[in-house]
């Protein structure tokens, strides 16, 4: 008799975005005449870039001929991909990682997911709290359920949490942080990195957000700190840079220089690549590569631009008002305190209400994101205006 | 200490691709008078048809425009593709397949590599030799290798093995076989189906080839057999079908009727690919819509054909100098006895060096595939005429 994979049962049922759904049409059926402004869900809104446009109607034209025809391409991404990822984002910033280091691949969620393959059950798991919910689901579903360590993040510690003192193996780390907006510092990486490197374990560092970094000095990728190549993964995506959450692509960097037990993970993330997986869309690859181009590069950072401006304008509103809010400066979420320590889900039903606005509850991530709420800065200017404005007037 | 997956040293290193390569590479440099026919890749060489090429151009400038942008889009496909797929594949050919029960994927290679995902480690497996490598390594990589039975595919048993006495848990089968290109017929499949039913086993079941079934009452889908929706899962691609190798783009069917210990494998899918998967491109999926057009049809069925051609006349020029083959008929390869008892190394070498052919050698699958070879016909007419009289003035 065959057997399921029993540790699917061990999931909570994600009812998060479901519920959300489920009160925003209730809502809008009973009101028809309010029109309700989204700032809840982390998808883009700004449509693709010309230069993106142009480069992959070309390379489709292309496959409509027998010369310009593309079949099976290499599971890690054509090297035309790989040369501009390994020099623009890492060369150019001066973080030596070769193309054979980096893997294109269908988006971060995948990566962060299949990752697991490589390891061993019997790691022990540091995964955040409140987190994206890819890192704890997929490590649930590979038996690790039973070896997860949550990290607190609170208001406390800035939402940086402070190295466990109970040994942890695997530790997945998102900065600029998805859903609180916060960023690590150079200090703050380091000793991480040099946690992992003293104690053989493994960053898993998903950088999904790093072109939202608009300061001086805060770290794009763990790379930059020292000692992150013996001892890190770092996943990044095209989805967010440059409005790829339809087109899907991202690329995942897996130094030569990180060893386990005496085995090379990136020859072990190279056979799972190879053995699972068929690469990405040709066409879609050739889109990306135009991101690099110096146009591409224009018309991409007036998108990141438009989406930190809203950030700033949500922040400054909700500060002006005496909300407290986090993150909005370097990345695209304002992760706000509820007001009159309402719950995550009553301010939720309030701003829906009152304000006819939809922004995300923070104890959708984990309990530690209990008393928060996240609006996302991917939707429009004048709506979200036009959303603060109705905050503001419903404290 | 992070520990690594040590089932991924179980694998062998996967040398044929790669040695063959290093064999033509080297044949060509050191003979660059004498160009190389290349019949030895299952990947596809005449162009996306022009629907296609419409459907996708089309809905890549959409992307560039507010109103047609899409950003995530569901996870297991966009609806107006399942819909097309259900109707298309399956309920006017009188097979009950609703859209829930369809699963748009970036093709079949990852699909039956990650399927592994939603069964226990402790399932005894049953994968033919020889074989498509993806379902074995994926196994051992998934710490089944222990529990690995081989069918052995012989001429004997014209490469359709026989129920196996001992008890098997899943149970990986292709029709129309990759790489021996034989079919099983309904009354085959039948035996399977009860056998999984009465031991409460599930089939594997790979139709990535089906749209090259010619032959009458050769069933294209598992579901065309009597109780399959109770034990069966099916694996579909674009790839072979439409010249999707470079776009990616397949489904997977995994029927309601299908439990397994009270648990639902279609909720146990849908679960992991809503977690470890973002869907397929919006634009990819629009040209897989574009497939089922009249037009569409039409242009693929040509292309279909063109290989189909291939097919038989490898077949019959190889038959017409006495040497046995299988496949060719309902399939897209041509599986040929050495000739004086060669090995398939030694037949691929004698190939090469006096016809300048590339074919592939069935040991590379499987040693149940020793002794002989592999002929795609996937690539020119006009090359496989004159690789075939090479053959001929060669034996």
């Amino acid at each position: 008799m065959a057997k399921i994979n029993k540790h699917f049962l061990e999931l909570k049922a994600s009812y998060l975005f479901i519920e959300i759904a489920r009160k925003v049409r209730e809502f809008e059926e009973n009101n028809p005449d309010k029109p309700v402004i989204r700032l809840g869900i982390g998808d883009v809104t700004r449509p693709i870039v010309p230069k993106v446009v142009d480069a992959v109607t070309d390379a489709m034209k292309d496959m409509g001929t027998f010369e310009g025809f593309h079949g099976y391409g290499p599971e890690q991404g054509y090297a035309f991909l790989r040369e501009l990822v390994s020099k623009n984002d890492y060369q150019d910033r001066g973080i030596d990682i070769s193309i054979d280091e980096i893997f294109i691949s269908d988006g971060a969620k995948s990566d962060c997911g299949n990752i697991g393959d490589i390891f061993s059950v019997d790691n022990k798991v540091a995964i955040c709290n409140p987190v994206y919910p890819v890192y704890n689901d997929t490590n649930i579903m590979g038996g690790r359920g039973e070896n997860i360590l949550y990290l607190n993040c609170t208001e406390e510690n800035g939402f940086l949490p402070e190295i466990p003192s109970e040994k942890v193996d695997l530790i997945y780390l998102c900065f600029p942080n998805n859903p609180t907006g916060v960023v690590g510092s150079k200090e703050y990486l380091q000793k991480w990195v040099d946690y992992a490197n003293n104690n053989k374990a493994v960053i898993l560092f998903d950088s999904a957000y790093e072109s939202f970094v608009t300061e001086e000095g805060i770290p794009r990728s763990i790379f930059e700190i020292s000692g992150a190549k013996t001892c890190a993964i770092e996943f990044r995506s095209f989805s967010k840079t440059a409005g790829f959450t339809g087109m899907r692509c991202g690329y995942t960097v897996v130094p030569k220089d990180l060893i386990l037990e005496g085995t090379s993970l990136n020859s072990l993330w190279n056979r799972r690549q190879g053995t699972k997986f068929n690469g990405v869309p040709y066409i879609v690859q050739k889109g990306a590569a135009a991101i690099y181009s110096d146009e591409g590069q224009k018309q991409l950072q007036e998108n990141i631009k438009y989406y930190l401006n809203n950030a700033k304008y949500m922040k400054e509103t909700l500060e002006s008002v005496g909300l407290e809010v986090f993150g909005g400066v370097n990345a695209p979420y304002v992760w706000c305190k509820t007001p009159k320590n309402m719950t995550s889900w009553e301010y939720f039903d309030f701003l829906l209400e009152k304000c006819q606005i939809v922004a995300t509850p923070g104890s959708g991530f984990g309990e530690c994101g209990e008393g928060f709420i996240r609006f996302s800065a991917f939707g429009d200017f004048e709506k979200t205006k036009i959303a603060m404005a109705r905050v503001k007037e419903n404290l």
